[in-house]
C-alpha cells in the first residue's frame, strides 16, 4: 500500500525534505500543511522588501504551492494548520478557516519553524509591535506601513534582523532608534570590538543606537527604557527567534535546549517515523560538540534534505553547524564563523587572538577598501576556532574560507599555506584571511 | 662570527625570505641582489597600469629597496646581477653597470624568478615584441607605447597575462588580435567549455580572437600565422613563463621539470646551505603528488617565507599547490582550482563532472548575476578533484572555498553540508559551490 508522508510546515525545513523524498521515492504520497499563504520563501529577504530594494514579497518565493503540486506531485495545503497530533494513531488534526479535519500519516516530518522572541514586557503584544519571521508577518507589517510615512520607528534588540530592519526604515525616511540591552549591537554574533564597527556605521547613517539600555514598557506611541522614553509609531522586535514546538511537545516528542526538538544525526526525533528540521529543532556545534539552537535558512535546507533522504528509505546525516553568518549593514559587510571570544571562553578553550587590517583588493587597485579580520586560534594545537570579518565590499564572503578550514580542523599554519586565489582586482597577494593566520602563527610562537 | 645570507632576486620569492630571516635572526647579515630597479612588486598589476586602471608602476611596489634597508637592515643592491656562483668557495660574482666584484656568503637563497617563454619563431626577438614579466619589462613596454597611440596590437598566446594585456590595449583604443594555438583561450587553465565563456566576452569587447592558429613568423609590422597575416605595431607574448635558472644550473644546483630548481619541502636545493623559492623552482601538486611548475606570486611569497624560516635556523615546510588562480577578463570573473578535465584524465582519475548555473546573489536581489560552477569529483571516493567558476561580479573568490575543501580532502557530500554563509546580497541560500556539490552527489549515486 502507498505510504503517506505528512510534512508540517511549508518553508525550507519542510519543503526541502518533501522535494528530496519525492525525487527519491516517486510512489510516496506527500501532503504538506502550511498554516500561512506561502511556501519555500526567503525570510532573510524581508528587510529588503521593506527597504524597497526588492519590489514585493512574492519575489521572495522560491517555489509556490502550485509549483509543488504541478512539478513534484506534492499535495500542498496552505491555510491548513495542524493543531494536534496522535502519534500512536498516526493522525493529525488539521484546522482551516472554516473546518477541522483528521488526516492520517505513516511518516511525519515536523518543520514548524520559529517565532520572534517576545519577552514579557508590558505592551509587547500591541498591534503596532511587529516580530517579522514569516512572509505573513511581513505582510502584516507592510499592510500597516505601506501606505503611509512612518515618523518614528523603534527597534528593540540589536541582532541581525533588527538592524537590517532599522536600515530598511531609514531608507523609507523614518527616524529610527535601536535599543539594545547589551554593551554592543550584534552582541551574540560578534565580539564587541567588531560589533563597534557596525554600530559606528549605523550611527553615521543616521540611526540612533542606545546600548546597555533595557526596555521596560511599550506604549501605543512610544517605547520606555530605564533611561528614557522614545516616540514610536511602529515597534520592531529584533530579540531573536525561538522554536515553534507546542504541537510536537504536546504530542510527546522530546524537546531540549530552548524547547527545540531533539534530533539525532539523521534528523530523527524521539518518536518512531518522525523527523524534524529547521528552526523548530536543535543542531550540534562542530566546534564545541554542544547542542545549539540556530535558526537559519541554510541550516533548515540542509537538515530538510537529510530528513527527506531518511524519510524515503535512504541514509544521510547532518554533521552540524559552526555558526557561520553574514550580512551587510549600512555599507559595512560583516561575517562570522566558529566561536566568538565569549563562546570560546565559555567552552573552555585557551586561545590567542589575531587581528589584522588589510584591503579587499590589492592596495593600489581602484575600489580597494578596508577589511578587518579577527581570528581565534587554540593555543596548544594551533587550530582555528573562530573568525570575524568586517569591512568594505568583498569582505563578507571571505568568511566561507575560514568556515571550511574550521570544519576541516585546520590550524593557522594550514591556513597560511592554503593555495588561495589572487589577482589585483580581488585580493592582496596574501589574502586577508591568510594575513590573520600568519599573525596568529607569530603569536603562538611567542607562547611560554 | 656573523653569518651572511645572500639573496639573489629582489621580488617576492627573495624578499619574503629575507624579511622573515631578518625578523627571526636579528644578527644575520643579509645582502640582496636585484638586477633590475625594483623590489617586492606586484607583477600581476602590470596589465592594469598598461590599461590605465592604475596610475604608475611605482604603485605596484609593496616595499622599496630603501624601505628594506631602513626598516629591516637588509643590504639591498639594485642594478647588481649575480653572474656566477662558486658554491664550494661560497662566493658569487656580481656585475653592475660599470664593474664586477666578488661577494662571499655563508647561506644562499636563489629567487631568480622566471622569464616569458620565447619559442623559436622567426622574428620573436624583435624590438617591438614584448614579454612582460618584470617591472623592468613593463617599463620598456610603457616607454614604447606610453607617448603614442598604438594602432594594431597582436597578442601571441591566450593565457592569463596575454588576455589581460589584450584587454588593457582595447582600453587604450588599439585594435587587438589574440592568436592562440589551442582550440580555446586559457587552454591550460580552464576546460574548453569554461574557456569559451571568456572567449565570447573578449569578442564582445571588440577583441579579435583566432584559435587553432599557429604563429609562424613575426615581422616588424605584422604577425603571420598558418592562415593569415595580421598587422602588428606591438606584439605581446602570452606564452607562459619559464624559470630563470642558468645561474643555478651552471653552479651545479640540480634542476628538474622544465629546468626549474629541485627543492625539498623546506625549499632546500641539492646544494648544502642553499634554498630557492618562487618562479625559479618547482612545486608539488597536492592532488596528483606530481612535480609541477607554477609561476605565481602567491606561491613565491609562501615558498619565500618557508625558505626564510629554514635559512634562519627554524623549521617550516611548504605543503604544495593545488593550482588555484583567478582573474577578471572583460567583466567576466573566472577562477579555477585543483585539476581540469584534461589534467584529471592525464593523472588517471575517474571522475564525474557536475556543472550548474546559479546566481551570485539571491536571484531576486538587485545586482544578482549569472555564475557557472563546474566541479570534478572522483568517482569511487566522492573526493573533489577540481573546480572552475565563471560569471558576474562576486564569482572569482568563491573558488577559495573549494581550494580549501580540496586541500582538506573533502568529498562532495562534505561540501554540501559545509556551514557556508548566506544573506541575500551575497548568495542564494545554497551557495553556488554547494549547488554544484549537490548535483555531483546525485551523479555519484547514479554510478553502476
Amino acid at each position: 500500500m502507498t505510504q503517506r508522508l505528512l510534512v508540517i510546515g511549508g518553508d525550507a525545513g519542510g519543503m526541502a525534505a518533501a522535494a528530496v523524498a519525492r525525487r527519491r521515492k516517486p510512489d510516496l504520497e506527500i501532503v504538506a500543511l502550511e498554516k500561512g499563504r506561502w511556501t519555500s520563501y526567503s525570510a532573510c529577504g524581508i528587510p529588503y522588501v521593506v527597504g524597497g530594494d526588492v519590489r514585493s514579497l512574492d519575489q521572495l518565493v522560491a517555489r509556490s504551492p502550485q509549483e509543488f503540486r504541478d512539478k513534484l506531485m506534492i499535495d500542498v495545503r496552505t491555510g491548513h494548520e495542524a493543531v494536534a497530533l496522535d502519534l500512536d494513531a498516526r493522525r493529525a488534526e488539521v484546522r482551516t478557516n472554516d473546518r477541522t479535519y483528521r488526516l492520517g500519516f505513516d511518516l511525519l516530518h515536523l518543520a514548524t519553524g520559529g517565532k520572534p522572541r517576545r519577552p514579557p514586557i508590558p505592551g509587547i503584544d500591541g498591534k503596532h509591535v511587529h516580530g517579522v519571521q514569516t512572509l505573513d508577518d511581513a505582510q502584516v507589517l507592510l499592510d500597516e506601513v505601506g501606505s503611509r510615512q512612518i515618523q518614528n520607528v523603534v527597534v528593540v534588540g540589536g541582532g541581525y534582523i533588527g538592524l537590517e530592519l532599522a536600515e530598511a526604515f531609514i531608507k523609507r525616511g523614518s527616524k529610527v532608534t535601536v535599543i539594545e540591552r547589551g554593551p554592543e549591537v550584534m552582541g551574540r554574533t560578534l565580539d564587541p570590538d567588531m560589533g563597534a564597527v557596525v554600530c559606528t556605521a549605523m550611527r553615521r547613517q543616521g540611526i540612533t543606537v542606545y546600548t546597555d539600555e533595557k526596555v521596560v514598557g511599550i506604549e501605543s506611541d512610544s517605547v520606555t527604557t530605564e533611561q528614557r522614553t522614545v516616540p514610536a509609531d511602529v515597534v520592531l522586535l529584533g530579540l531573536g527567534v525561538e522554536p515553534n514546538t507546542d504541537l510536537a511537545a504536546e504530542a510527546g516528542v522530546v524537546t531540549g535546549l530552548a524547547r527545540a526538538i531533539v534530533v539525532d544525526r539523521r534528523q530523527k526525533t524521539s518518536a518512531e517515523g518522525v523527523c524534524a528540521a529547521g528552526d523548530c529543532c536543535e543542531s550540534r556545534s562542530l566546534i564545541t560538540g554542544q547542542t545549539v539552537y540556530v535558526a537559519l535558512g541554510t541550516v533548515a535546507n540542509k537538515q530538510g534534505r537529510v530528513a527527506g533522504v531518511n524519510l524515503s528509505g535512504g541514509y544521510a546525516t547532518f554533521p552540524g553547524v559552526i555558526g557561520t553568518a553574514i550580512t551587510r549593514l549600512c555599507s559595512v559587510e560583516i561575517g562570522r564563523t566558529g566561536v566568538t571570544e565569549a563562546e570560546a571562553t565559555e567552552a573552555g578553550f585557551e586561545y590567542v587572538v589575531s587581528k589584522i587590517d588589510s584591503t579587499t583588493r590589492a592596495g593600489y587597485f581602484p575600489g580597494a577598501g578596508p577589511i578587518a579580520v579577527k581570528m581565534l586560534v587554540e593555543r596548544r594545537t594551533g587550530r582555528v576556532l573562530g573568525a570575524q570579518v568586517a569591512g568594505f565590499e568583498g569582505t563578507a564572503k571571505r568568511i566561507d574560507v575560514l568556515a571550511t578550514a574550521i570544519t576541516a580542523g585546520m590550524t593557522a599554519e594550514d591556513v597560511v599555506y592554503l593555495d588561495l586565489s589572487y589577482a589585483p582586482p580581488f585580493s592582496p597577494v596574501w589574502d586577508p584571511v591568510q594575513a590573520a593566520a600568519r599573525l596568529a602563527l607569530g603569536l603562538l610562537q611567542d607562547r611560554g
